[in-house]
């Protein structure tokens, strides 16, 4: 027996556009990050990879990205399941921070050291600041779960407890499961599904709005190892835009 | 100890703009409908009447209504649940039709019988045909339980189990529930409420889009029966307009 799970990290938000360190700051999608959900829904209808169940963050990207792609594949109406553990990594005090003047400020070792090591996590945020969620009603029941920073390494820390109890209960009754989320914590479950190393994860980068299907034996383990595209073009275009970044 | 219930009934349809009879056909809403559901959100936003969970029926025009509204109100991250005994009254055989055809086909008489009587249904609707849910995949579940046809009555009889096993629950747990839904499932919710007898309910009509908020005592009655409308001006225009329509 297989079962089918399919990734969609949201398309881009305000904030993506303005190039400010987001994290678990709750900023809507731009109009192009809405036209990317609307497309991953054309892909997922497309294909046939109807979703039985969604999964999202609770965060407002993410959560926008599931419901317009939902309803262009006629899929609104199913149940959904959202939890933190599939938020974004918590960019602790680096949130709002402008990506530039940051760089510029800190220089590019420790900047890339923040973005990209697997253990690292950015300064902590100051409790009760303007991009903190220490007063955020949603995160009320955490407690001492609260990141106020996160590694990479953190984000599956927190992750996998939620894929083990919720994800994979959904995969074993045979449902096709949505994972609407985020740049990091997709990372996180790619890294999981695929045993990917600590060092190789941070070159992975999943693109925005275009669906990844993975079929999963019968101990949810790829059968097609790093997932198959939807639009296998788009996602080679936009890996293609990302390492060119670096030039 | 009181808890409070917020009931939500969605903006215009696309079909309520062209007037046709609708029930379980999956419509979405219009832009005017959209703009309802996002003063909805405000509404509550500025009332502080601020829901913990949501519930809604299958169909994409309460769906879409509670999405902007909670997006509005910044509450887009709260616990959904989806029901079809929220759904709108099964239309049976008329679903599809146009209002103004079917009353000069079947004259004033039997068409106010099957539009407001608490228990005459329409003719069944054919297995197979254009607007039948039989080979929808979100009913797959039902079997027998899937409607041909519904009367308010029927409505009712389907709906108060969801009530009592669903959403009394999250009530009893202190929790603020919004329920967006449709015409009959909320006027068969406020038949029970408010104990309003089987002659009188066809004649309440709650408006598109205004909240509606319940304090309920721990029996779950009303302590303020009829409810509150947010926007109590509106609500009362509207219900001026319903009036006449009749003249």
């Amino acid at each position: 027996m297989t079962s089918t799970l399919v990734l969609l990290r949201h398309g881009e938000s305000t904030w993506n556009a303005e190039n400010l360190f987001t994290g678990w700051v709750d900023v809507p999608l731009s109009e192009k990050g809405e036209a990317e959900a609307k497309r991953g829904g054309e892909l997922l209808r497309e294909a046939g990879a109807l979703p039985d169940v969604l999964h999202t963050s609770l965060l407002r990207r993410a959560i926008s990205t599931a419901n317009m792609a939902l309803d262009v594949a006629d899929r609104h109406w199913i149940p959904v399941r959202r939890d933190w553990r599939l938020n974004e990594r918590h960019y602790g005090a680096l949130q709002g921070k402008n990506k530039k003047q940051t760089l510029e400020t800190y220089g590019e070792e420790q900047f890339m050291l923040w973005r990209r090591s697997y253990d690292t996590p950015p300064p902590e945020i100051e409790l009760g600041s303007e991009f903190s969620q220490d007063a955020d009603p949603r995160y009320a029941d955490l407690g001492a779960d609260l990141p106020r920073t996160e590694c990479l390494k953190d984000v599956v820390a927190r992750l996998l407890p939620y894929w083990e109890s919720a994800i994979v209960p959904d995969l074993r009754a045979g449902r096709t499961v949505l994972v609407a989320a985020h740049g990091n914590s997709l990372r996180a479950l790619v890294k999981h599904l695929d045993g990917i190393s600590d060092d190789a994860i941070a070159g992975l980068n999943i693109p925005t709005g275009i669906p990844l299907r993975y079929d999963l034996d019968e101990n949810f383990k790829p059968v097609n190892p790093g997932g198959t595209y939807l639009d296998p073009e788009a996602a080679e275009k936009a890996a293609a835009a990302v390492a060119n970044q670096g030039r």
